[in-house]
């Protein structure tokens, strides 16, 4: 069988000018740019621009963002009534996967260089709107739809929340937008090319990427890993906890360990700086960052020399937390994010790479049989 | 770029006992048996207990894979609102996809070897339920659930059209059902793979396969195919039609030519067949059909020295018309047959030979820049 690639490993489906990883020195980088400093010096408006258009916006370019991204959040009134025509306790991106698959019946049309990434935007913001009332269906509030406003993570909040977020919450809800908005081609984003490749609209790629996603294996290591914080409860337990259940246990500990990175995730860095800040004000976030921290020293002490090292998941449920959204929400909050991956990977698949994506399968199967009648067989 | 596998062309992305094909002496082979022999002999419940458990059922077997199937038609009202909630004009195989990532959001499980297959033929179950009212929604009639009958092909044409079809319709709607069964792994196929790989549900995967069939390079062509004869209108204009549009116009013949077959594709001569005995009966579709003889004629004269034969659409969609369907359901009535070729597909790759699926992409973007503000960017 050595000549089936397994899971497609070291396969190269396309080149890309968007994000570069370096797993041994623990380097991301979008469009060149280290992720530490988009996070420091940029928003995610600029990011979008950056990943669509190959470089980072001037002043004027980025208010064509803002405003492209300000008119994109109405959706119809129907798809909004799918999403709380479905059971409260369905599976988030479940939901996030039916709203788009309406949109797509709704808006779907041909690719074409003039408008692709027009649509992205329009995608993107439209995803605000369903993740807002994927949450808000899920809690029992009413439909809302973001506003317009300077900044996409303040729209979004606002819409989620009903609320004025703090500059600080916007800041780490943008930070956080960057922080997921791209990782080369892991499944969710390769479900998306496959698609493209059959010329298949924008958001069907999206319905496929959030199929994919959804997966256990794909996008919820986030939950995952701050089920285990809520699980300790309480920083003295962690102790105890990480004995019985990491040592002992030889449960995987999640949050840790990554296929490419053999170091300090640095998008693991940033999160646990915005994890920090916002736990300050906040009673039980800080609990649960305190208990993240202690996981994460004896994490470190058990698995370093296996390079095994805290990766993006690991804080993020801090943050999201902290910003006041229920751990069922989190993978769809790296799927919002992540929108911007899935569009700007297909659109460069389409435009400059395009062709049919057909592997093949051997054939191990019997080899040739006759039917024979039904009474007949044993 | 030679490290590229530009559209995974020869990558052997699993291996498979379901499907066999020889291109080049235009052999099909489910499980060993020859597409004619199981169009001949067969039904295709026969062929979903063959490609879920891997031989011919005996008549117990068959009577279980009937009842299942019987009892997996019900679908919860909400899917079917969602269907009917749609613009009527939207695609059909979009709002397939709407439909199913509802189904997804309330009855995705988890992956289990003692229940996956029986979970399969509900989700075949549930396709024609879902296929039979996007028909219904679009034609502006009310809604149906397909019901019991010793013949899935018969309990969906009923629902369909709300009347009792000829034994002669079930035989062709049956045969087409296992004609469009499975193909191995086309984009559709791999993209439920990419899904199935991350452990997201069945129903999942269907959407992921759903979203890349819609695409016009894949699920179309039948549709397409069908067009060329509604164009050419009457026989006698056929001739004309050829020298204009295929001869100087230099287009392609649709339901002509194939990626893996380089001679008569077996489906072809099969659906032709049908094709003729349906039409005898409906003077449309006799005309569409004497059409489609003169085209095929034309374009081998043209096209057979290239190795460039009718393939599997060019006749199925004389076949749907003559069973009374619009040529927008085509590319549907193909996802309500392959769904079954997905689902085993899925579940042999989950249970078999299960790896994340995570290719790679080649950076050739900028090398490392540094974020200038944004008052000094050009
Ligand atoms: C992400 C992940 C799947 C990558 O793993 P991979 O490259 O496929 O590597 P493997 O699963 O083969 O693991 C290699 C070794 O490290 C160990 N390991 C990897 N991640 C581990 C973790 N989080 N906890 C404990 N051990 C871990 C494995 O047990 C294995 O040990 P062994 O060689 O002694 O058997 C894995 O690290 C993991 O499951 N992490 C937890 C889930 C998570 O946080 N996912 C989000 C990733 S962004
Ligand atoms: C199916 C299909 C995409 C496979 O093509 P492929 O393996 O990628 O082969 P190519 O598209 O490279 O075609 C090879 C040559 O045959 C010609 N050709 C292939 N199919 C043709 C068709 N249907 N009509 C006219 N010429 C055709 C091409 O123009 C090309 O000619 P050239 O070498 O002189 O340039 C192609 O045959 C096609 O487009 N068919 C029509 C659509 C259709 O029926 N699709 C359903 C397939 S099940």
């Amino acid at each position: 069988m050595s000549q089936i690639s397994r899971g497609l490993e070291n396969v190269y489906i396309k080149t890309t000018s968007l994000t570069y990883i370096d797993g041994e020195n623990g380097i991301l980088r979008y469009g060149g740019y280290d992720i530490d400093d988009l996070v420091d010096h940029t928003t995610f408006e600029e990011v979008v621009y950056l990943m669509l258009y190959g470089d980072l916006p001037n002043k004027i370019q980025l208010q064509r963002i803002r405003v492209l991204l300000n008119e994109g959040y109405e959706i119809p009134q129907q798809v909004i009534d799918m999403i709380y025509g479905l059971p409260r306790d369905s599976d988030a991106v479940g939901m996030m996967e039916t709203a788009f698959s309406a949109l797509s019946s709704i808006y779907g049309s041909p690719w074409n260089k003039v408008t692709n990434r027009e649509t992205a935007i329009k995608v993107i913001a439209r995803a605000s709107t369903v993740v807002t009332n994927v949450l808000r269906a899920k809690e029992g509030k009413k439909p809302r739809i973001p506003e317009p406003s300077d900044s996409f993570a303040r729209s979004f909040l606002e819409a989620s929340f009903n609320r004025t977020p703090s500059t600080e919450e916007v800041k780490a809800m943008d930070a956080s937008l960057i922080l997921y908005a791209d990782h080369e081609v892991p499944a969710s984003t390769t479900a998306a090319l496959v698609t493209s490749s059959t010329l298949s609209d924008m958001y069907s790629c999206v319905v496929a990427a959030l199929a994919a996603l959804k997966g256990p294996l794909h996008g919820g290591a986030a939950e995952e890993a701050f089920k285990q914080f809520l699980e300790i409860g309480s920083p003295e337990n962690t102790d105890q906890w990480f004995q019985k259940k990491i040592v002992e246990g030889k449960a995987r500990l999640m949050g840790f360990g990554h296929r490419v990175y053999k170091t300090y995730d640095p998008r693991a860095k940033l999160f646990k700086r915005f994890a920090k800040q916002l736990s300050e004000r906040n009673q039980e976030a800080k609990k649960y960052f305190e208990i993240a921290q202690k996981v994460e020293e004896l994490g470190i002490q058990m698995f370093s020399q296996k390079h095994i090292f805290p990766n993006t998941d690991f804080y993020s449920g801090v943050v999201f937390y902290a910003l006041g959204f229920p751990v069922y929400m989190f993978t769809s909050l790296f799927a919002l994010s992540r929108t911007l991956g899935w569009t700007a990977h297909v659109i460069e698949y389409v435009e400059e790479q395009h062709r049919l994506i057909r592997p093949r399968a051997l054939y191990v199967g019997p080899i040739r049989r006759e039917v024979i009648p039904i009474e007949l067989r044993g």
